[in-house]
């Protein structure tokens, strides 16, 4: 029977390294977050930040806005000193418009990593933002979430070098925010990673990403570690005998990508995010304070 | 009966324009076109910039190259001093990673006005790029094309300042690439501008934007200019009946959004705009090569 992986527990190391740091900091770390909606996931979410910041010392001003308010009101805590950390819980409008909103976030402040300019960096595999190496760049959170899990899951050899180097990687899932960044992440540090959405597969590698027309199945046989992000019930569960005996198996979409039996086939299975991608959110809000804001 | 506008008579002042000037120029202006398919309305409309360049003494390169050595493909043509312009024929990935695309473009070179940078001069109704106003903001071809289209159908009045005010229009578009700009450029007209979606309507004026819960109906009924783009078979063609006796009707839809009895009720009906976008991404080429090429 797989270990089962609770994110809760593994966020729980890196909470306290960050509440350690803050509590060193001169004057209080500032997040603000923006919310549009009344109700639904996203009220959620901006629940499990406030009670992430609170529990680290993080001081998190939640700011419910009409979302044709939203340009003016993210302009606003861009130019104000005192705000270190800018939190946005999307959907507003949906779509590319979206997109525009995370651009709109100065790039110093952006706890989620979703501006163009860090989307930008981790393509290209540049892991700072100086030239004097002190400053690292900012990586969204679910997919370094995500990572993090594998970590913890014994998945990723801290030794090798390349740490994925010879590793094999199927991912379910292809957005711009967690799916493709994923890949590319995973790719740089030397896996050889398929990513499959509805418009078909593609290769991830150290050396750059391909077209490729492998299966389904085959990119499952291959496969050391299987990430699901399938937003839908009618996605095609991963099967037990789809996979290798003692797979690494992670589900971070709110539905269930895995069959049940699963769960005994694979090595560790880890059902769910959430609380790490909160906890990254955390991590990220104080490399952002340390290298843009602790002199100001 | 309506006068009916043919787009391409109308583009050719324009491109008459842009080729008095090109030919002035001590080098040749040249525009790189990026094509990814072999085949479909990207080919077609790639065609028609060909043409169009030729005809106004542009230099059009058209590269095919395979999606995923794009992106390197754009660096190299950034980083040319002898490249003036970048045209990039979409969709090449769909969704979220086309915009990524959108935004390799160096925006001094981007002919189609779609990166970041461009977008929200157009948002924030900023139409210069300099201190010194010498150097005109870029505006997106389509929604440009629109609105030099509704000048020739005489629906803005020169004389009137802003042009557009008193006026109302309806929009049945909200994309990022057309509705949403356009909605936004006759705003800043002076229009009072309803845009609708399938996420509903929302009102556009010189003031800002505003939720609003007009209807179709109501919206149609006001209209003094009605705009569709609707890219599906399943919209409910805007009829006479919805309309005020007088309309200006335009269609930048692939499929028919009006009824053909529109055409006996309407002032002035638009069938398409394609030929007046060529007509101003040439001008933009043009643009860009005096404000940022000229003396390099």
């Amino acid at each position: 029977l797989a270990q089962v992986i609770d994110p809760s527990l593994e966020a729980r190391s890196f909470r306290q390294a960050v509440k350690a740091r803050v509590g060193t900091l001169g004057r209080p770390l500032t997040v603000v977050g923006f919310l549009t909606a009344e109700a639904g996931p996203s009220v959620t979410y901006a629940n499990y930040t406030k009670v992430g910041c609170d529990d680290v010392g993080i001081r998190f001003d939640l700011r419910h806005v009409q979302r044709l308010e939203l340009e003016r009101a993210i302009d606003a805590a861009n130019a104000d000193p005192d705000v270190h950390g800018v939190f946005i819980y999307y959907p507003i409008f949906g779509g590319e418009h979206d997109r525009y909103v995370k651009d709109l976030v100065d790039p110093r402040k952006d706890v989620e990593g979703l501006n163009t300019y860090w989307v930008r960096k981790l393509y290209h595999n540049e892991r700072f933002d100086d030239a004097a190496r002190t400053r690292k760049a900012i990586l969204p959170c679910t997919p370094l979430a995500i990572v993090k899990l594998l970590e913890a899951a014994g998945a990723v050899p801290q030794e090798a070098r390349p740490k994925l180097g010879g590793r094999t990687v199927a991912v379910f899932n292809r957005s711009e925010v967690v799916g493709r960044p994923l890949a590319s992440m995973l790719a740089n540090d030397g896996a050889r990673v398929v990513s499959f959405d509805v418009d078909g597969p593609m290769l991830f590698t150290p050396a750059g990403i391909e077209e490729t027309r492998v299966t389904r199945a085959e990119a499952l046989r291959q496969a050391d570690i299987v990430v699901t992000g399938v937003p839908s019930r009618d996605f095609a569960l991963v099967r037990a005998d789809e996979l290798k005996p003692g797979v690494v198996a992670v589900n971070f979409s709110t539905f269930k990508n895995f069959a049940d039996d699963v769960e005994a086939k694979a090595r560790v299975f880890v059902p769910r995010v959430g609380p790490m991608t909160v906890a990254m959110a955390l991590r990220n809000a104080l490399r952002l304070y340390e290298s843009y804001h602790a002199g100001a």
